[in-house]
């Protein structure tokens, strides 16, 4: 069976990623798609490596996907997250859910982000315009986890 | 300057959409896609018709683009809708908000197609298996439009 959610260091394609979740039981799909910015609080970016514990970053994403089934189990989920050296604007993260109905698909999605930036073991290296850092915790901002009905 | 909303008969293309608000200065993209669901309530969907006054549609989608450009004035969005004859799993509208942070391209993705099913003059022909019916109103479920900072 192909992978739902995967870890690689290839461009991730927004077309094929949203095919994968398009069916006829689907009536909404919300993608969200993370690039890398080129300015965080004033500091310029030059550009940004990831690394992962691959088996580790896959299996996790896998259980954000298991966690959606169980809370929104009409929904369909990928996530595929990439690897390696990130220019600006490329994609670093991408997650398409469908789902019969569109509050769904975006309760999903939100959640899956939230997740992952709070479970699956993966790194950035931040290559500033004046100097290096690598940020082990990705999270930026933690507004709580949202779950089924808790975005209105 | 190329309209960032429009009305179209022709099939919308997602990495096309998508990628007109990718932009250096965002960290975070949010899609919505409309798609056409075989079975609403049990009854089977065969076909649908969409039917707009196009350049009313088109001046209502525009206006819902400046309200987003006032709620969130970093995003960048663009919205596109189909109309004619659109078969089971077609792209009937897709929302794309590109922001510097993921809160705002969700709330600003979820404004857009509550606002869509309230103000734009689009009418769907529903053919069903067992009959047609014009469906004036878009609103399946109206839960209130959100705000900016009224999703977390």
């Amino acid at each position: 069976m192909e992978k739902r959610c995967w870890i690689t260091d290839q461009p991730l394609d927004i077309q094929i990623i949203t095919e994968k979740v398009i069916r006829r039981e689907a009536g909404a799909i919300n993608t969200f798609i993370g690039t890398v910015r080129e300015f965080t609080n004033g500091r310029k970016t030059l550009f940004l490596q990831y690394e992962s514990y691959k088996e580790m970053a896959e299996k996790k994403l896998e259980q954000i996907a298991t966690e959606i089934d169980q809370h929104w189990p009409e929904a369909v989920t990928v996530i595929a997250h990439r690897v390696g050296r990130l220019e600006i604007s490329d994609i670093a993260v991408m997650i398409a859910v469908s789902t019969p109905h569109r509050s769904d698909s975006y309760e999903a999605s939100r959640y899956a982000i939230e997740r992952i930036k709070e479970i699956v073991p993966i790194w950035k290296k931040e290559h500033w315009e004046d100097g290096e850092e690598w940020i082990g915790d990705q999270k930026q901002t933690r507004p709580g986890i949202p779950l089924k009905g808790e975005i209105k």
